[in-house]
């Protein structure tokens, strides 16, 4: 397989890659994400360097989003709604085309996730999933019967609305749209603003994760019902807590009561609803995976 | 084209038809469903008729479920675990493929529905869609990319869990499995037994179809986070009520208070949520539909 370059543009920093897959990544840079001439400017001046050294069949892009991911749409390769200052409607794939001359795929950030886990990670072999983070935001992306989602945009998962007891869960949700969806109630800024703490200080059998695990549960079986998906897998900073994992399998179980009669979820829970395989690398290795996957079309 | 025959099999009754188009359905002839060897056996005796006329190139099915739709499964073409007595892991495609020695394509009555639209219909030329159907239950199916959604069985989307406040709201909801989940709330079941009153009697002004749409639009914008999907087909003896889809329409752009700025969404939202336009025979021209793609591959 050729090499290639993978871009994983977020909100707070760009990593940018070369390589062909997770054993094989051979550069690698990460750069503050300030404004997009200046960001855009250093990510062209990355890659002009690792040219210069071998050439690149094809550049992957996963973005943070809202963004314009069809090839065919006058606005292919911008962000576009975004509430990040000074990034919207910026256009983030054309002038790295442009400047390097070479094949840019384009992507959320999430559905470049899953296509490195399809391709080296948790997913192989399987044609219908989702992947889903749980961070600052929640995002989801995956693939149906083999086809990433894009659909009208793309998913905006973290906004689902999702069931809120208000007598037993008073807080009203952080989302600035939607107050308590998906989002609102269950990222790691919500914990924060309910418990007054974040995440990572509140203890193991703090009651939080409990609800944390009832509202991500919500979430996937939600998952479960639009998609049925052959698996979920769930990453993001606020899964690093260790027993949340085993809470939400356990609860997505008890909402499902037993009606989606799959082995998958019956017997096999904890082979269904997954930690992502890439780890650290995750992002930037979705982005070469984009990347590798034009190159060979 | 050639002519091909379509089955829609529901739970009270199955219609069978054969046909090439909504333009051009030949015979038709409805059956109550009874036990499976019974109806069967008389699905079979009305096409063995229709053959003895003229050929046939495949069949459709469209069916009740759950259900396996998985051509490689040791189970394809079964009910699986449906409440429905009688019918629980029932060979319903075999029998017919085997008597009549003719492909049979087998999927879920909303996923056949779909199809139909799609040739014919409300989802012509798109790509990414969904098609539901409110009535004594909600059912959803669809295409992503062109492919009709399975993944690990078929979707229920009407299992979702939605948000529900008791407070304004505290009918307990009526499906078996899940209470409160989408079904449990908005079906026509559950508007009876909240109103004690069938929807048809209750007036066009009366509060209940406020929370009817209000339920409706839940479950609608869960769909567009997750599936981002093109357009909403909704159906089903529910929707019949003339101001409901308005009103759902009003209420799903309420909900996502302009996050997804698709002008689909913002601007266009009556050409977004769209009644069927296959009409009465939706059922058994969805069947016709799954029959002839299969012909035609």
């Amino acid at each position: 397989m050729g090499l290639v370059g993978g871009i994983e543009a977020g909100g707070s920093k760009f990593v940018c890659a070369v390589g062909t897959a997770p054993h094989d990544l051979r550069a690698q840079t990460e750069l503050p994400t300030t404004s997009p001439d200046e960001t855009i400017g250093r990510v062209v001046r990355f890659f002009q360097d690792q040219i210069s050294h071998e050439p690149l069949a094809a550049i992957g892009i996963g973005s943070f989003g809202p963004l314009d991911a069809h090839p065919a749409s006058r606005h292919f390769g911008y962000i576009t709604s975004t509430p990040k200052a000074g990034w919207q409607n910026v256009d983030l794939a054309g002038p790295i085309r442009r400047t390097l001359q070479l094949p840019v795929a384009f992507d959320t950030d999430v559905n470049a996730a899953a296509l490195g886990e399809h391709m080296w990670g948790a997913a192989q072999g399987l044609d219908t999933f989702v992947y889903v983070t749980v961070g600052t935001g929640i995002g989801g992306g995956g693939m149906v019967e083999g086809k990433l989602i894009h659909g009208l945009l793309h998913p905006e998962m973290g906004h689902m609305r999702i069931a809120h007891d208000r007598q037993t869960d008073p807080f009203p949700g952080v989302c600035p749209f939607h107050g308590d969806c998906w989002e609102g109630l269950a990222t790691g800024p919500a914990i924060e603003a309910r418990w007054k703490s974040k995440g990572q200080h509140l203890p193991r059998d703090h009651g939080a994760w409990q609800l944390e695990a009832h509202y991500l549960a919500l979430g996937v079986t939600n998952l479960v019902c639009v998609l049925s998906p052959q698996r979920i897998i769930l990453g993001g900073g606020v899964m690093r807590q260790e027993s949340l994992l085993f809470l939400v399998r356990r609860k997505t179980q008890e909402l499902l009561s037993g009606y989606i009669q799959a082995p998958e979820i019956v017997e096999r829970i904890e082979q269904y609803i997954v930690p992502p395989m890439l780890g650290e690398n995750a992002g930037v290795l979705g982005a070469i995976a984009l990347a590798s996957r034009m190159a060979k079309t």
